[in-house]
């Protein structure tokens, strides 16, 4: 290694334990040059390769500075919070948004292949009380004579309605049945949110790193992804959002305030409160995906953007797809004052979502058993996150680090800073083992020493093995 | 009554009870004046009419017979018989649209009233096997363990994608399977098509008067519509649109080669031909719906579009559920060169398809139900297009025209000239019946004296009391 890589890895590490905070100044290359007692030339070639690196950035007349991406690309991951509990602030540069190429291809990998699904987004289905919904399927192909799609037009089943708004109610958190309106999983419910409050070419504030489908909705509009710095404990900064704002005409933030995807945290009622009431005072929209809603691992059903939301200015979306059944792709939304423009949207889209899943769901959650079977799901996911944790640090290599989800079923991995996850995905695949790589998070190159894993799966020899075949793998690329 | 108008009715009322078969020849004029003891004058007058109303046609040197398959209609055209064969030719001029509103509100009027539904855009889902559809499902329900959402991601279920393809085969139409992405019904497909072809701001050519899905697909994406003069017989007007095209840029042209709604025609194979052709030398994108490519009246399945596609770019959008189920919302897409884009696009939309409908699909396909079940609708449909038609001359208001449609289950009518369907629509449904107001059908305030009928309900004394009483309303207005 040569004498300017030395120096650049040098800093970088320095970056990453937090010596050197986002946007802080580093030392002038002639202060640099004395300091590590090299040649102004050796300092000159480090700092070009950290400016390549994305680490630093020069700015006319003002010297060197630590690139907010980088901090926050390097900042540490929640189980291992001491570091800092400062949260990295990315540059607000709004960036259009390509990740659905990667994701795409990563998804066709698990089906292809065959393979050990860490990589899967979805949970295991095996796991979901498919008997008994198919039997309120079957029962209603039997009632009924046929289906008058009219029926069941937008918003949607009646009776699934006043189910899903009974759940709602039950758990403290009451909802006009006549806000909601029926989609195609969440995915649907998202796009059409975005499309109610939105137009091509506008801003879209997001967490960083964020669940891809985001990226994906944003990116499929036309409009823009400005990536806000999120904590991997408390959520996406606040301060940094109103930093943003006040720099910028923001048309939504879409965030997801419980168990986030990938980091798995749960934002308080306070911080929620605080978020809402930032972006109600600017009149900003908020879309709220709360498909983990029902995965906690706490006592109780935590609170939503919607349980603070005065002016109707949340547009809420969730779905069965992550606790009851994923194929029977049944989700809502409740927008708020953007009620009218989504029921409408939702028709134009995709006219009506199919009648039997969302009688049969009606039917199902009408007959009480959803709440054991989410029990069950819970205990599963809290017991697996466990262990799947306790097994990363030992297989994986010094220096990881994972994140401690409140529930939902992924786990995130902050690797060596040197390891190449879609190297490690590409590995992990020949070997029969999926991976999600951390690049699929962002729109820019951050994460790219990040994984995504999923514990839904149940705890098997064969797992442990997978597992310890990759923490192999990723110390092999240290 | 005049006498030749009743010599003129008597003649349509044993042509509707099938005492003269389409193209059988009736009496010549002397001969049917030595019949019914008349004039020749009479009988002249009478025959005359019969012209007018599309029932009998005069051949050179042969005699006058019953129009065939078409003249079931009972009518020339609408719009065209009083112009000659000319088209209406509305101003090139791109409108936006907000076609929806009224729409939906039509829509809940038809559930809201449990009302006699000539207003509806769907077909009786009363004729479709679902019986048989359900037991498909349920025995997957009973095979299946649990749904692994990621067997049927985008391009969709492989068995469901291969019965497609068989049958496109089957009837001289071959595709290849690889092309084929299934999508949530023709909507979704048709939304998808436009957004991999064409940007918010582009224009996009359709027929006037058009199918109102293809507006709203329109509206929503931000997108402006140009309608192009179409007649009721030929389609779309080939030297309009060429007018069209070289006065400005047109990002795609949409349009429903087979069975078109609201006129119901069926553009010849050389037809098709050029305006593939057209298109192709200016490399513009054809988005065509086929849905109802299985309800043809003829003996045999028209040619789409894409038969004449030698440079894959006609994006051809179809389903089952004008034929099959309309609520299991299954639909495809042939993209030709978007194939990419367009899977893409449906992975960003609705995620996937849900899996059971697909694969309850495709087992019903490859049992070989669904030709003798397309027999029966066939059948049925073109023997209630027939009765319609004629029913509608005869209780509707003089100078009243009906489309002759080829295929599919909906009748075009064209009231008198001051007739406003919608005072129609509002009274109609205070009657409990419903009838699709002709202003669905443009952007503009064309067709208002038009309402459009649908006939795939079975005929019930009921069903001809409606249509009395519309008329009734109808003749009132008039």
């Amino acid at each position: 290694m040569k004498l300017y890589e030395e120096l650049a890895d040098e800093i970088t590490e320095a970056v990453r334990r937090g010596v050197f905070a986002a946007g802080e100044r580093i030392a002038s290359v002639r202060r640099a040059s004395q300091q590590h007692g090299v040649s102004i030339k050796t300092v000159l070639h480090a700092y070009a390769l950290l400016e390549s690196r994305g680490i630093i950035e020069s700015r006319p007349q003002s010297g060197y500075f630590v690139r907010d991406a980088a901090a926050r690309a390097l900042a540490p991951v929640p189980a291992a919070a001491g570091a800092g509990r400062k949260s990295a602030a990315p540059p607000p540069v709004p960036a259009t948004v390509d990740v659905s190429r990667l994701v795409l291809s990563t998804l066709r990998s698990i089906r292809a292949h065959d393979a050990v699904p860490f990589g899967s987004p979805y949970p295991d289905p095996s796991l979901f009380p498919w008997r008994r919904i198919n039997q309120y399927a079957n029962a209603i192909a039997r009632r009924h004579a046929s289906w008058n799609l009219i029926d069941d037009l937008p918003p949607g089943n009646p009776e699934l309605i006043r189910q899903i708004a009974r759940r709602y109610a039950e758990n403290g958190l009451p909802v006009d049945p006549g806000e909601i309106v029926i989609t195609l999983g969440a995915t649907e419910a998202i796009n059409l949110s975005l499309q109610a409050v939105a137009k091509p070419g506008d801003t879209v504030a997001v967490e960083s790193p964020t669940y891809y489908a985001m990226l994906h909705a944003i990116e499929r509009l036309g409009m823009r992804a400005i990536e806000v710095a999120t904590h991997p404990v408390d959520g996406i900064d606040i301060d940094a959002l109103a930093k943003v704002i006040s720099r910028q005409k923001i048309a939504a933030c879409m965030v997801m305030p419980n168990f986030q995807n990938p980091l798995g945290f749960c934002m308080s009622d306070e911080r929620k409160r605080q978020l809402v009431e930032l972006l109600a005072a600017h009149e900003i929209p908020a879309i709220e995906n709360d498909v983990y809603q029902e995965l906690y691992f706490g006592d109780t059903r935590p609170s939503t953007l919607k349980t603070f939301d005065t002016k109707g200015l949340v547009l809420h979306c969730a779905s069965f797809s992550k606790s009851l059944t994923a194929s029977y792709r049944i989700g809502w939304a409740l927008p708020g004052r953007y009620r009218a423009q989504l029921e409408k949207l939702k028709f134009l889209n995709t006219l009506t979502t199919p009648s039997v899943p969302q009688v049969a769901l009606a039917d199902y959650l009408r007959q009480d058993g959803y709440d054991r079977h989410l029990r069950h799901l819970r205990r599963v996911y809290r017991q697996q996150a466990s262990i799947m944790s306790a097994l990363v640090l030992r297989f994986f290599p010094v220096g990881t680090r994972v994140s401690s989800p409140r529930g939902g079923y992924v786990l995130w991995v902050e690797l060596p800073l040197a390891t190449d996850s879609m190297r490690l995905y590409q590995a992990a695949l020949e070997r029969g083992i999926t991976v999600g790589p951390g690049m699929m998070f962002s729109t820019r190159n951050d994460f790219r020493h990040f994984i995504r894993l999923n514990y839904s799966y149940p705890w098997t020899p064969q797992a442990e093995a997978a597992l310890k075949t990759l923490g192999e793998l990723a110390t092999r690329m240290t």
